[in-house]
């Protein structure tokens, strides 16, 4: 099986973190549904932290320490600062697997935003009072599928 | 409870059927559950067919025509064609819950990258071999949560 | 005193409501301020309303309605659906009053960013779960100094 | 507690002062309002010295270096010219805590401006004589909400 | 001589008001000039009012109207909001002449700023506080200049 | 007084010539005012020269260097090419004091043009046969005024 | 032979001249070259007045109305302001024979650059002192040739 | 007389061979008219070399490797490969010379087109079957102009 | 079966004859394939010629008229222009459709050019001198699979 | 003959696997043609995988190490991961032969798509259940001609 790897001529903006943590994941040949096991987390949040997405706590720094054989010390430096999100991809996405998610936005948009209003009332739902994970489904002819769920906290709007 | 309603002054390049269907559903005050109920189709699928980003079939038009009191054939005219999907959100949205959808691709989007390439191999997440749908949650403490699946087939490059 | 008014050769793409209220307003002569204190609203929500960009609840509509002399069946309709927020400034703002205030975020962004999450964790500050209000102060050399205040309720990231 | 900190993988073209000071904070283990206190300044404004964002006096350069420990001549170096503003963010931020700012100024841009007129008349908020500030509440039931204050010197349009 | 006019099928979104005053200055064949004579203001502010960039006072309205034999009632009204300033020049402007003076901002940008640093230290030169006028000079050779001057008070930085 | 400098981690893509300039500017502690003086040129074109949008005579670069203690080799054949204009800044501007240049000919941009069309004809004030300076005034009331001149010559457009 | 005709479906943003004169242009299925010969220009310059790119003198217009039957008050009306130039084709642009043009600048831009400042010193090529010309070759081999000239005076940058 | 030299700070992401060329020009104090006669080329071909935008045959590979003292080996390697064209110039080229050129597209694109189109039916003028060259005229006033001459063959879009 | 239709409310800006043919089109029930076997041309021409991307022979003017029951003049008149090619599509591209063409232009852009090059060395291939088809393959279980075959004259570039 | 290679200088972020194979290739002197043979793949497939466009198998890992002489572990480490595709043209491109394909998308896309649309229904054609080839013909007049085929599987969009 193949796993994800970073290419840091590619990405030389991610953080310094991103390149520790993924050099150690490839010599570990770890994917990040281990990875996620071991450190109790879900895996796309697991792979967030690796891409500098999502903060790590001091807990979840010492146990990919521990699995991934590096200093809990320059780990815990690099990563103890709060995440600078949002600059791993470029908007409009170029990447075709991260393209077609953001086609669904594209197109669904104002369908959601109608659905949801409906649903809720005026407001959103949060993006940071959210989860989300990843799930593999074959149907009986065989083929797969790739479930994403959003899982956010509706905020309705303040009046005042 | 309010509708989704649409202000063509807003939009003055959404479909010429978007004009008939939304001023139908404000005069019969129907919310998009109870037109898909009535159709038989997920109500994301019928918010977009609303906003000219899903095609609806000649059953779909029928049933919309009876339930919405529109003259059956103009609006089958209307909606003969095939979507030009795409031009109902300019990207980046402006709109703050469509943008939240569109920050979950820019923050996540190499997060579920990696994580799917480990899954499944090298391949994407088909936005047209796909469905969607919205769900509500309220949890012990009386919050709303707002739930959106993505399902869509995996399909892997062809090698050549 | 002059009053805020609505060119809409300027904004042809502004909501319905939009013209219909300005318009009012422009031949009733009242401020804002007057406005808010007839719907027991803030000032800066009240102007929102105008330009589409926060939703009146039904009290409001009526009130609306009654003070600036507009039928309430219309205005009501024009007023039923969700704000299409984000329409009414193209980003960068060229209108210099607005670009100061974008000016503000592209200078004091990160610091802003630094001083809050050292002050509440990892985390944004709502824009939804939010309120804003404008104050007048004139220092003893007869300075005028606008006071804008920004509140939002703190949203710490999920943990997953 | 968290701290706010520097990597500069990830912002290659701030400051060289940027690298030195925030390093130094680092080291030390400062917050932000610890090094404002000592330094006798608003916390935003002392993250906006770190940034490159806002001008430090020659008593700023000799209480930061001594309070961080670094070399006062090196870094009066670094700090003697004039900031070369706006350069920190990239617009429109991708950074959600920023973006929650940006798209304040999105939605209500107009209604500033309209309330900011009407109070006082043609002209502008400045943006240079001008402070702000962070502060933080806590509601009855326990929930957190950061207050940001923008004080800025009113500007009428000069006749000519 | 010729005279400037407004193309409204080239300008369609300028205010109401400038197809007003360019159409009845085009009819009384009148310059900038005599009607900045006129109503006793500069000529480049008279041109702005008409590109809707600045505001005309009371005083300004009637004096336009009886010159330009418009009727002073709907003028009032069609001027008697804030301007929506920055919207008639779309950057980078194509026109070659107004491109001509972005481009001098392009290239001295830097060294204005270097300039007007070192001789009034931290701060910016207001366009608020500002005037502008235009000359023609002559020189010794018969070939024309135009001398463009820009007057803006110096803002410092507030510390704080 | 502060000396506008160069910090070259936030410039990386000027002329290697700004580098060698402003760090001998710096260690000389020379404010353009006197390089300008020294060498005879208008100190905005002297910053220019400095940021490589202007080109520097060879006695020019004889004088910097002997100013300066420069080897004038050297600074010869760095400056020896001809300028590659327009790529110190970029548009539109993100800092402040430039910005308010730009938005000058965002507001203003139609307005010279017909004041100037009208005075001279149709063409362009050209910004290659140009100078400009920059004048410190202070008012009565001990405010500071910026004055920048602008002065171009008229290019007729040739007919054809 | 088809002539050049202009669609304002496409372009409803040229000048209403445009639309006149096109139209009239179509009705006595002329040529940009019959056009030129009658009114002695250039056919580039002709069709530019045609796109409002170029000024027409009072005799063009006298001429102009008599070959193409158009009443020459109105004419004049529409033509008697200064061009507004550079809004006919959005750059980059889409037409693939217009791309061309734009491509030559794209890969040849540095090399005209270098050439030309060897030639002639520090300075840059007219666009306004400037005309331009549009013949057809015929080679031995059957193969027709385009030659575009373009010929501008050239101006230094001046010292100041 | 000055030189067109290569400032490798600016240009970083010209080829490998650019900096070569450029530095063995300069060292060698040779114009590309020079060069292009010793190479039996014309000198916009050959400038276009040295930028990357153009192949260099075997022979013109010899004969500047020779001209210019550089190693043979090791310029046939830099040069082998196919241009990557249209990279040298960022559009809109900010440049004033290099815009000037593309200011002459965006102004006289439709016009060219209405005219080659008439001359030359439904088509394009390639850029690839091409040449170009600039000449220096000096009318009788001793003003200098600069003619560029654009060739190229016409190609008829074909009928399928 | 479904025939592709035109929306003018969603495409406003399309030729005049655009609208003209598709509507006749529709009112016909004939697919692209039906007319271009009627007008003896590629259906992707044919399609071409109704979005106004190709040019029509008076021939096929003639053929279209006859066949679509519109009055041959009027037709005439709407297509007696040459083609603004390129304004159909905005780009990125967001229908998703031509999307996936756009993506395979900018995964495989290099790959092609590599390709190309080395087969046929340095040059283009024509867009010009150029025809393309679409085909229907199914394989033996039962999938469709689209085939578009792009054909174009090999060019390259001239030695000058 | 000419082989393609790769200028790190001008691609400074492909990946780093792509510097390994061009250098190797060029030290080969190897067509894309020659290395496709010997890996059994399509030559544009192959490019593909040297541009870091498409995935490997460990079998072309193996293949491609032995036919160029790299040490199969550190070529296996750099390809080992999944492409992160769509990095290496930005959009617009501006090679020629690129921005050719390029065109052909925003010229024909909305034929193509009517034309697809009429012969399969309401879906597209995929870019990843695809392959692609380039070949030359030669015509009787001894032109070539590139003929590039794209072959993807159709996929109907899921109704929901």
């Amino acid at each position: 099986m193949s796993l994800a790897t970073l290419d840091t001529t590619q990405h030389p903006h991610l953080t310094a973190a991103a390149a520790t943590l993924f050099s150690a994941k490839a010599a570990k040949q770890l994917s990040f549904e281990q990875i996620a096991n071991h450190i109790g987390r879900n895996e796309v949040a697991t792979a967030a932290i690796f891409y500098g997405q999502a903060k790590a706590s001091p807990e979840d720094i010492q146990s990919l320490a521990s699995l991934l054989h590096i200093p809990a010390g320059p780990l815990e430096e690099q990563l103890s600062g709060f995440p600078d999100r949002g600059r791993s991809v470029e908007m409009p996405p170029r990447e075709p697997l991260i393209y077609r998610l953001y086609e669904i936005v594209q197109n669904y948009g104002y369908a959601y935003k109608a659905v949801l209003n409906e649903k809720f009332g005026d407001g959103i739902m949060s993006a940071i009072s959210f989860s989300t994970k990843v799930e593999k489904e074959t149907d009986s002819e065989g083929n797969n599928w790739a479930v994403i769920t959003l899982r956010g906290k509706w905020l309705p709007y303040s009046r005042f």
